[in-house]
């Protein structure tokens, strides 16, 4: 049986389709995809109503499909224009067929509405299946863990063989190799090294700059395993950092956990933000943290929910988010502290198992 | 000056306007963003029309545009949702606003079309970006010449290093690591490593499975170089292959040369791909090539034009495609032989440094 079939995620978002007014709908993300049925490959697109269950790709993809797809879908072979096939899988009579609206590009919505018959009424429904994707299952958060820990042990090994005098960019390839070396399928991004005056900023691409004595260096990296992600941030210190460095760096500690300390389910994600935001405004620093405290993490490194000031989610049991504070100081350093953390009944679960007391390293 | 500033990529991309009925276009999609301004960020859009040039991005890339983008582009900071900006950079009175059909979701529309006054219209547009950047400026082909070479040596140092008794996986990794090693900011795309009857799949993931003597391995890869792509396929030998491999080997080669020496300017992309397909069909083989000849390649490793039976293009020097058919024997073996060319006024020059004969490798 496939993971989609056993955990009735199909059941699931069919029982959402009636309030969001629609009687089936085409899913098309890739990533909602594979959350639906399995499939890992890059053309097919599925079909769910209360009595339907279709599943259509190209003849590319037979044998993927075969091994892939629950076999409860009904499996359709498509010339590459999946499109196309869409209408013979649907019900006789009048229908309200919802589309992804985030993922439809417009230029996809005209050639659908040319190739469905006025029967058809096309409805844009928006994050039905990423509101499922949301709230992990156990083996979900399975996976999730055994990408961190494959994550963070590459770091640890990174970190022991040393920093000052290796660039941004050799550090950032090590930490992939390590991640490929234990199994990783790829990283769930590239990974970061932003040293200095450069950690300041947020998305820093790594330089061949070599890393020197007393500076910061942000280090944010992530595997994907099992199509799961895991993501992380350590700032640490090759060699003794100033005074000045140390207090950026406790002020963005003391955020983290106090952004760890209200992940419960039922916060607002925009609460869980304002109490670590709240911590490094109070020390002058609200200008220098100039992004949200964090995102959930699944089959995508950036899913629901998000915590933010812009957030109208409400924490689950089952989310799994990041808390990842900043502070950045333009032409100075950054500084950010990022772990993965589960939600739970009674607060959260950190999954990330690094220390982030300020290491320091040569 | 600014690589886009100097080849006047925004003024040709402003001659274009009137033939598809609009006054201003609104780029979004990033690839097109940074061909036509140079930005590389992960948020920023483009206004051109006859007499604006207009780039808006967040706070959060307020330093790197001022090191990357045209100058000749007025450079607004807006919100993290850019298209709330984009009034009031628009000229007065009525206008016809043009928009990329095919890279802006049904939402991104909605919302454009709420926060935009009545006066403007919104009206699709198809591939304008895209027909520019298929036809090479020198520089940038200078820049693909690159990226090849060093995807080139690469591969050469992997094979040199032997076949037999290492992984697919361990292989695609070792032959990423050597990109990186000189200097490649990314592969083009994951490489393909596929031995024997995994041959067969053209999608083909790397396995941990090792290579075994008289197996053909296709292996698919590119590097990518200061924003350009390269892409290359060549199919070795890990040992001595049995008389039908070398066959089917040959086989896939003629059709190769065929198809490189039908690469023309003024030629079809649809009779090139008849031309290399011609040979395949001649010899029984047909049903065996189940994808397209080629397709560009340039900042994005697909592009224009495509070479396949359902291209309307029309070859242009300055093109730059590959040309790649494929044998594919379902439980035995696969063969795809793939060179990078440039398209030029008498014919294509050969991007692609390395041998296609045979290689046998243990």
């Amino acid at each position: 049986m496939s993971i989609a079939q056993q955990t009735g995620r199909a059941e699931r978002l069919s029982a959402l389709l009636p309030e969001a007014g629609v009687d089936v709908i085409v899913v098309t993300d890739l990533t909602n995809v594979r959350y639906l049925t399995g499939y890992t490959g890059s053309n097919g697109l599925a079909l769910i109503g209360a009595q339907l269950r279709a599943f259509i790709t190209d003849f590319r993809y037979v044998e993927q499909v075969a091994e892939e797809v629950d076999p409860s879908f009904e499996r359709l072979q498509a010339p590459l224009e999946l499109l196309e096939t869409i209408e013979r899988t649907l019900p006789d009579g009048p229908l309200r067929l919802g589309f992804e609206g985030a993922h439809v590009s417009v230029r996809e919505h005209d050639r659908l509405r040319e190739l469905l018959p006025d029967r058809v009424e096309l409805v844009t429904v928006e994050g039905l299946v990423e509101r499922l994707r949301a709230v992990k299952e156990p083996d979900e958060l399975t996976r999730i863990g055994e990408a961190t820990k494959l994550a963070d042990e590459a770091f640890a090994e990174l970190v022991a063989e040393g920093l000052i005098g290796r660039s941004e960019r050799e550090l950032a390839l090590a930490l992939t190799m390590k991640m490929y070396q234990r199994g990783a399928a790829r990283p769930s991004f590239e990974a970061i090294v932003a040293a200095g005056p450069h950690g300041a900023l947020p998305h820093a691409a790594p330089r061949d700059v070599e890393i020197g004595r007393g500076q910061l260096v942000v280090i944010d990296w992530g595997a994907e395993l099992d199509g799961y992600c895991s993501d992380c941030t350590r700032t640490l210190a090759a060699g003794e950092p100033d005074a000045h460095a140390r207090e950026i760096y406790e002020l963005v500690l003391e955020a983290q956990l106090a952004g760890l300390q209200a992940v419960i389910a039922g916060a607002g994600g925009r609460d869980v933000d304002s109490v670590a935001r709240g911590v490094i405004e109070t020390a002058g620093h609200g200008e220098h943290f100039g992004h949200g405290l964090g995102h959930g993490v699944g089959l995508a490194v950036h899913e629901a929910p998000r915590l933010s000031q812009r957030s109208e989610a409400v924490l689950e049991a089952g989310n799994v988010v990041t808390v990842e504070p900043g502070v950045y100081l333009p032409g100075e350093l950054g500084v950010r502290i990022e772990d993965l953390v589960v939600v739970t009944g009674d607060g959260s679960e950190v999954l990330t198992s690094l220390s982030k007391e300020l290491s320091v390293t040569d």
